[in-house]
C-alpha cells in the first residue's frame, strides 16, 4: 500500500541540515554586509556606496556625511541602547531561568508519575500490540526537549536583539545617504535575524530527533511524543519574552510620550527626555526579542504537532523516515526560498524613493509565497508517498463497531487513494501559505495609511480623541472578518484532506516563509530605533524624515508579521488541540455537555483576563515612568534647555522592574490554567477551555494589533502631510494631531503587549495540554472523581 | 411514576392571569401616583408632599417651588422630547413593520416547505408512534406567534418610552423639593414600565398558549414548537430597537458633547446646544424603549426555551398542564415578589440623602432575590411533581444501541428519582437567580465610583485621555471574570440537575425579578433626562446637582441591568441552542469536526463584525451631528449668547435618518447569518456558529458595557468632587476632567449601542435557528450536498 518516495532516508538526513547551514551562512553574509557600515568616525561609511551601484539614482541628497561627531554620538547612543537591552534580557532570563528549571522538574514529576516512575517497557498508547519505551523515558526526554526548546528560544530572542541594536545606528548613518541605503541596512539586519532563527530552530529540532532516536529506536510514538516538549519550551519562553518585553517597551514608550510629546511639547526621541533610552531599549527587547521568540515558538509547535500526528499515522507506523520528516523538509525548502526572495529586496531591485518602500516589502511577501508554492510542490513530490493513511481524531461518530471501546479510542483513520494523496497534502500546505498571504494583505489594508481605513481614522481626529478611539476600535473589529474567513477556509480544506495532520502542515505552510516574515518584521523596530538615534544625535530634520518613512512602512510590516503570527497560532493550536484530544483519549468534544461548555465559555474569557492584566501593567508602569520623567524635568536644572543631561538609568530601571514584576501574574495565568483545569476538572473541560481560548483569543489578538497599527499610522499620516487631505489635519501640534497622538498611545499596549501575547496564550495552553496529556488522562479530573 | 401536583390545572389557569392582572393594576397605581405631580403652573406640585409624610426629614432645602414659569418651561421641554421620541419610534416602526411582514412571510414559506405545504397530519418528530398536526399548521402558528411577539415587543418599548417621557419633567419638578422626592417619582415611573412589561409579556404568552391549544389539542409538541415564534418576534424587534435606538441616542449624545462641552465649553444639556433635544429624545428611544424590548425578548425566549423542552419531556408527554406551565408560574410569582420589593423603595423606607440612593437601589436587588427564593420554593413545591423525566440533548454518547438512528435522534432521557427531583429543579432556578445577583454586584463594583476600580480609572486621567482609555479598557476586560464564572457555575449546576430544561429555568430564575430589574434600570435614563430638563429650563445649580446624584446611581443601575440582560441572554441562548440541536436532529456538536469548528471560529467573529458596524455607525452619525451643531453655532447669530433659539429639529432629523439607515446592515447580519449558514452549510456548522457567537459575544458585551459605565462614572466622580482624591482631579474643565470626558464619549457607543445589542445577537441567532430548525434539518446544508 505504501509507495516509495523519491528522496531516500539518507538524502533527507543530508538535505535538512544542509539547508539549515545554508541559512546560517546566508545570515552571516548579511551580517558582514551590515557591518561594513562603520561606527567609526575616522573613516566614514561611504566606502561601499558604489558597490551597489545605485546611489546616483537616489533622489535625496546626501547630507551630514562629513560630520564625524555625529558618528561618535550615534555609536555612543547605540552602545547605551545595547547595554540597556542586554542588561534587561539578562535580568529577565534570570527569573525565567528559575521558572524554566522549576517547570522542567514539574514536567518530569507529572509525566513520570503516569506509570508510577516505572522503568519497565509498556504497551504503546495507540498500537497496543507493540511495546514502547517506559513513561519514565518520555518524562526524561520531554524534560530535555523542553529545556532545549526553551534555550533555543532564549537564544533566538537574544541574538535578534543583538543584531537589531547592532543595526540601528548603522541604519541612521546610512540614512544620511538616502532612503534606499538606509532601507538596505535595516532590511539586511532583519534578514540576519530571520535566517538565523529559522535555520537554528530547524537544526536544533533535527539534531534532537536524531539524538533521541538513538535511544528510542523503533518507538517513534514515544520519540515524537517526547519531542513535543520542544514546542512547549519554545512557547513558554516566548510568553515571558513577549509579555515582559511588551510591558517594558510600552511603559517606556507611553511614559516618554505622555510627558515629552504631550506636556513638554518636545519631539519624539528627544535626548532631553529621560525615558528616551528606555524607549529605544524597549523596541529591541519587546518587538525584536519578544517577536523572535514568539515566531520561533510557533514554528517549533507546528513542527511538533505535525510530527506527533505523523508518528501515529502510516508514516510513523511504517517507519517512513522521509515522509515523517516532511514538516522539516518544508522548512528546509522555505529557507532556500526566502534566501532567493531576500535577494529581490537587496540586490535585484533598488529603492529609489520613499513611496517604493512599502511596495518593496509587499513584493517580498508575494515573491516568497509564489516561490514557496513551487517549493512545496517539489518537496511533496519527492518526499511524500503517493498513498498513505492519516490518523484522524475528530471523526469518531462513524466508527462502525461501537462495542469495541479500544477501537473508539483509536478513532477513524483516513486512507488516501493512490492517485492524488500527495497532491492533497500539497493543497493543505498551500492553503496555509496563501491564507497567510491574504491575512498579510488584509492587515496591510487596515493598517497602512495608503488606504481609506486608516485615512478615515485620521479624519475622525478632526472631532477629537474620542471619535479617533471609536473609529480605531471599530477598524480593529472590522479587520478581523477576512482573516477569520481565511483561517476557517484553511481549516476546512486542510482538515478535509488530511485531518489534523493537514491543519498542522497548513500552519507550517503559513510559517514556511518565516525567514522573510521575520526579516520584514524586524525591519520595523530597527527603523524606529534608527529614527530615535537620529533625533538623539541631533541630526538634521531630513534624516529624521527618511527614517520616519522607513518606520511608517515598518508599522505596517509589524502588523503583517503579527497577522502571520496570529493566523499560524490559530492553526497550530488547533493542531495541538487535536493531538491533545487524541492523546487524552477523548472520543468527542461535544459542546452540549456541561463539562465542555463551561470550559468553552471560561476559555473564551481567558484572553480578556490576560489582556486586563497586561494592559493594566502597562498603564501602571507608564504612570510610574511619567512621574519619574516629570520629576526629572522639574528638578534637574537646565534639562529642558539641553544644558543638563537627564538620568536615563533610573527610567531604564523603572521599566525593568515593572516588566519583571508584572510579567509573572499573566504568565502564571497561562501556565497554570491547563494544569489546574486538567488536574481538577479533567480533559473534557480542558478541551473546552482550549477551544474557547482559541476562538476568542484569535479575534482579540487580530483586532488589538490592527487597531494599534492603524492609530500609529494615522498619526504618522497627519505628521507626514503627504496628501491634501493629510495637510488639512496637520501639522504636528494641531488639535487633530494631538487627538491622533492619544489614539497612538492607547494603541501601544494593544498592539505591542496584549495583542501579540495572546497568540502565545492560545498556542502555549494547547502545547502544554498536549505534553501533560498522559498525566491528565491517567490522574486528571480529581474534582469530579471526588463528587 | 408521575406524582400529582398540589396546584390543579384549573388553579394554574387562574393563578397566571390573575398575577399578570395584578402586575398591570399595580403599574397603573404607580402611574397614578406619578401623575399627581402636575405639569401645570397654576397649582404647583406640593399638594401631595405631606402624604408620604417624610418631606420634613429631607436635608435639602426646597427651592424654586413658587416659580410658575419654570413649570411651564419644563412642560414645554417635556412635550418636545415626547414628540421627538414618538415621531422617531413611528418612523422606526414603519421600517421595522415592513421587515416584520417580510420575515413573517419568510417564516411561513420556509416552515411550510418542510413537508411541501401538505395539510396532512404526520408522525410526531420525537414520538414517532403518535400523530401530530401538519407542518403547515406549525408554519401558520409560528408566523402568528412571531407577529404576536413582535407586536408585544414594539408595544413594550413604546409604552416604556411614553412613561419615561411622562416622568422625566415630573422628576425635575420634584427635585425642587429634594432628592428623596425626585427619587420616588423616577423610581415609580421605572416601576410602571417594569410591571407593565413583565405582566404584559406573561399575559400575551398565556393567552396565546391557551388559544393555540384550541387547535392543537393534545399535540403539545407542535403547540410549543409554534410558540417559539413568540420569542423570535420579541427578539427581532428588540434588535432593531436596541441598534436603532442605540445609534440615535449616542449620535446625538456624542455630537452634542463634542461641540458643546469640548469646543464651546457650555454645560451638558445646555439649551443653546442644538443637539440637546435629540440627546434627550435618544435616552428615551435608546435606553428605555430599546432596553424594554430587549428584556422582554429575553423573557419571552427563556419561557419558550423552557416550554419547548418541557413539551417533549414527561410534562408534555403526560400532559401535566401545571408542570408544563412551571415557567409561567415562576414569572407570575416574580410579579408578586417584585410588587412587595417595590414597596420597600417607595413606601417602607425613605431616601433622606444623596448617599442613600445607591444602597436603596441595591437593596431592591437583594430583597427581590431573597423573596424570590422563597417564591420559587413555593412554586416548585406546588407546581412540580416529585418525579419526572427530562429530555436531555447533549448526552448521546451513552446511547446503547448504535444501529438505531431514530433512537440516537431521541437522545438520552434523564429520570429524576422520587425523593428530590423537585428540589433539584428549585436549585436550577435558584442558581440562576443568585447568579444574577452576583453579576449585578460585580457590575456595581466595577462601575460605581464608590469603589476603587472606577477611582483608579479617574486617577489615570491625571496623565491624560490615553491612560484613561487604557485603564478603562482593562477594567472592562477584568470585569468579565466573575460574571463568566457565575454563568459557568449556573450552567454546570442546572445542566447537571435537569439538562437543557435546567438551563432554561435558570435563565428564567435570573429574569424572574425582571419587573424590579427594569424599574431600577429605567430609573437611570429618567433621572438623566430630568437633569437635562433642569438645565434646559434654567433651574438652579442645586436642582441639577440633585438630578446628577440620581443619575450617577442610575449609571450603575443601568450597568447592572445590562449585566442581568447579558447573563440571562447567555443562559437563554444556550437553552435555545440545545433545543435547536435537538430539533435539528444533531447527535453531537463535536468541536473537532471541521464543519463545527469553522462555525465556532466564524461565530466568535460575528460579535466583532457587528460591533464594528454599530460603532462605526455611531461615529459617522456623530460626525454629521457635530458638523450640524458647529454650523448652527457659526451661522445663527446670538446663539451662544442665548438670544437666539437653535434649530433642534434638524438635529433630531439627523439622528433619526442615521439610525434608520444604519440599523439595517447590523440587523441584516444577525438575521441572515442563521438562514445562510443553515441553508448552505447545514445544521452542524450553524451549531458551531451559535456556540462561537455565544461564548465570544458574552465577553464583549459585558466588557463593553462595564467599560462605558466606568468611564461615565469616573467623569461624574471628578465632577462631583465628593472626596479629597476627587477634588485633586477636578474641578470641571481641568485637564483630568477633559481626559475623563474623552473616556466617557468613547464609552457611549460601547455601553449603549454595541454592548447591549450583542446580547440580542446571541439570543436572536439561537431562537431563529430553533424556529427554522425543521427547515434546516430537511433542506439545509446545500453546499455540502452539491460537492
Amino acid at each position: 500500500m505504501m509507495g516509495a518516495v523519491l528522496l531516500s532516508e539518507f538524502a533527507t538526513e543530508i538535505v535538512v541540515p544542509v539547508c539549515a547551514v545554508i541559512g546560517i551562512a546566508f545570515s552571516l553574509v548579511q551580517w558582514l554586509l551590515v557591518s561594513r557600515v562603520k561606527l567609526n568616525p575616522e573613516r566614514h561609511a561611504s566606502g561601499n556606496s558604489n558597490k551597489n551601484g545605485y546611489s546616483d539614482y537616489l533622489i535625496e541628497e546626501e547630507e551630514g556625511l562629513n560630520d564625524p561627531s555625529v558618528v561618535t554620538k550615534c555609536a555612543e547612543i547605540q552602545s547605551a541602547i545595547s547595554e540597556g537591552a542586554t542588561s534587561f534580557l539578562f535580568t529577565e532570563y534570570q527569573y525565567v531561568g528559575i521558572f524554566m528549571v522549576a517547570f522542567a522538574i514539574l514536567i518530569f514529576l507529572f509525566l513520570g508519575s503516569v506509570e508510577g516512575f516505572s522503568s519497565k517497557s509498556q504497551p504503546c498508547t495507540y498500537d497496543k500490540e507493540k511495546t514502547c519505551k517506559p513513561a519514565l523515558a518520555t518524562a526524561i526526554f520531554s524534560t530535555i526537549s523542553f529545556l532545549l526548546g526553551a534555550i533555543t528560544s532564549v537564544l533566538s530572542g537574544f541574538l535578534g536583539m543583538k543584531i537589531a541594536t547592532y543595526a540601528n545606528a548603522r541604519t541612521t548613518l546610512e540614512a544620511r545617504k538616502g532612503v534606499g541605503k538606509a532601507f538596505i541596512v535595516a532590511f539586511r539586519s532583519g534578514a540576519v535575524m530571520g535566517f538565523l532563527l529559522a535555520a537554528n530552530g530547524l537544526l536544533v529540532l533535527f539534531v534532537a530527533i536524531n539524538l533521541f532516536k538513538l535511544y528510542y529506536g523503533d518507538d517513534w510514538e514515544g520519540l515524537f511524543e517526547a519531542i513535543t516538549g520542544y514546542g512547549l519550551g519554545g512557547s513558554s519562553m516566548a510568553l515571558f519574552g513577549r509579555v515582559g518585553g511588551g510591558i517594558y517597551t510600552k511603559a517606556a514608550d507611553v511614559g516618554a510620550d505622555l510627558v515629552g510629546k504631550v506636556e513638554r511639547n518636545i519631539p519624539e526621541d528627544d535626548p532631553r527626555n529621560p525615558a528616551v533610552i528606555a524607549d529605544n531599549v524597549g523596541d529591541n527587547v519587546g518587538d525584536i526579542a519578544g517577536m523572535g521568540s514568539d515566531l520561533f515558538g510557533s514554528y517549533a509547535e507546528s513542527s511538533c504537532a505535525a510530527l506527533v500526528v505523523a508518528s501515529i499515522s502510516s508514516f510513523g507506523i511504517n517507519h517512513e523516515f522521509t515522509a515523517m520528516l516532511y514538516p522539516l523538509l518544508i522548512s528546509s525548502v522555505g529557507i532556500l526560498v526566502c534566501l532567493i526572495t531576500t535577494l529581490f529586496a537587496t540586490d535585484f531591485f533598488e529603492i529609489k524613493a520613499v513611496k517604493e518602500i512599502e511596495p518593496a516589502l509587499k513584493k517580498q511577501l508575494i515573491i516568497s509565497t509564489v516561490l514557496m508554492t513551487v517549493g512545496i510542490a517539489i518537496v511533496t513530490w519527492v518526499g511524500v508517498p503517493s498513498s498513505f493513511t492519516i490518523y484522524n481524531f475528530g471523526d469518531q461518530k462513524v466508527v462502525k463497531n461501537c462495542d469495541a471501546p479500544n477501537f473508539v479510542r483509536l478513532g477513524k483513520v483516513r486512507t488516501f487513494n493512490s492517485s492524488n494523496s500527495d497532491r492533497q497534502l500539497f493543497l493543505c500546505v498551500g492553503v496555509g501559505l496563501w491564507a497567510g498571504l491574504i491575512i498579510g494583505f488584509v492587515t496591510e489594508y487596515y493598517t497602512s495609511n495608503a488606504y481609506s481605513p486608516v485615512q478615515d481614522v485620521a479624519d475622525s481626529c478632526r472631532t477629537g480623541a474620542a471619535t479617533n478611539v471609536i473609529f480605531g476600535l471599530a477598524l480593529g473589529y472590522k479587520s478581523v472578518i477576512i482573516p477569520i474567513f481565511a483561517i476557517a477556509i484553511s481549516i476546512f480544506v486542510s482538515f478535509s484532506f488530511a485531518a489534523m495532520y493537514g491543519i498542522a502542515v497548513a500552519a507550517l505552510g503559513m510559517l514556511s516563509t518565516i525567514a522573510t516574515g521575520l526579516a520584514i518584521d524586524a525591519y520595523g523596530p530597527i527603523s524606529d530605533n534608527a529614527g530615535g538615534i537620529a533625533e538623539m544625535a541631533g541630526m538634521s530634520h531630513h534624516i529624521r524624515e527618511r527614517t520616519d518613512a522607513l518606520d511608517a512602512a515598518g508599522n505596517t510590516t509589524a502588523a503583517i508579521g503579527k497577522g502571520f503570527a496570529i493566523g499560524s497560532a490559530a492553526l497550530v493550536s488547533l493542531a495541538l488541540f487535536g493531538a491533545f484530544v487524541s492523546r487524552a483519549a477523548i472520543s468527542t468534544v461535544d459542546v452540549l455537555t456541561p463539562k465542555v461548555f463551561i470550559g468553552l465559555i471560561v476559555g473564551a474569557m481567558l484572553p480578556y483576563w490576560f489582556s486586563a492584566m497586561t494592559m493594566k501593567s502597562v498603564g501602571s508602569a507608564a504612570l510610574k515612568m511619567v512621574e519619574e520623567v516629570r520629576r526629572q524635568f522639574n528638578t534637574i536644572p537646565g534639562l529642558m534647555e539641553g544644558r543638563a543631561k537627564p538620568d536615563y538609568a533610573t527610567c531604564v530601571k523603572i521599566s525593568t522592574d515593572a516588566s519583571i514584576k508584572e510579567m509573572i501574574p499573566p504568565g502564571a495565568l497561562v501556565m497554570l490554567t491547563p494544569l489546574i483545569v486538567g488536574t481538577f476538572f479533567g480533559v473534557e473541560t480542558l478541551a473546552g477551555v482550549l477551544a474557547g481560548a482559541l476562538v476568542s483569543g484569535v479575534q482579540i489578538a487580530i483586532s488589538a494589533s490592527n487597531t494599534g497599527g492603524a492609530w500609529d499610522n494615522a498619526k504618522k499620516y497627519i505628521e507626514a502631510g503627504a496628501s491634501e487631505h493629510a495637510r488639512t489635519l496637520g501639522p504636528k501640534g494641531s488639535d487633530p494631531h494631538k487627538a491622533a497622538v492619544i489614539g497612538d498611545t492607547v494603541g501601544d499596549p494593544l498592539k505591542d503587549t496584549s495583542g501579540p501575547s495572546l497568540n502565545i496564550l492560545i498556542k502555549l495552553m494547547a502545547v502544554e495540554s498536549l505534553v501533560f496529556a498522559p498525566f491528565f488522562a491517567t490522574h486528571g479530573g480529581l474534582l469530579f472523581k471526588i463528587f
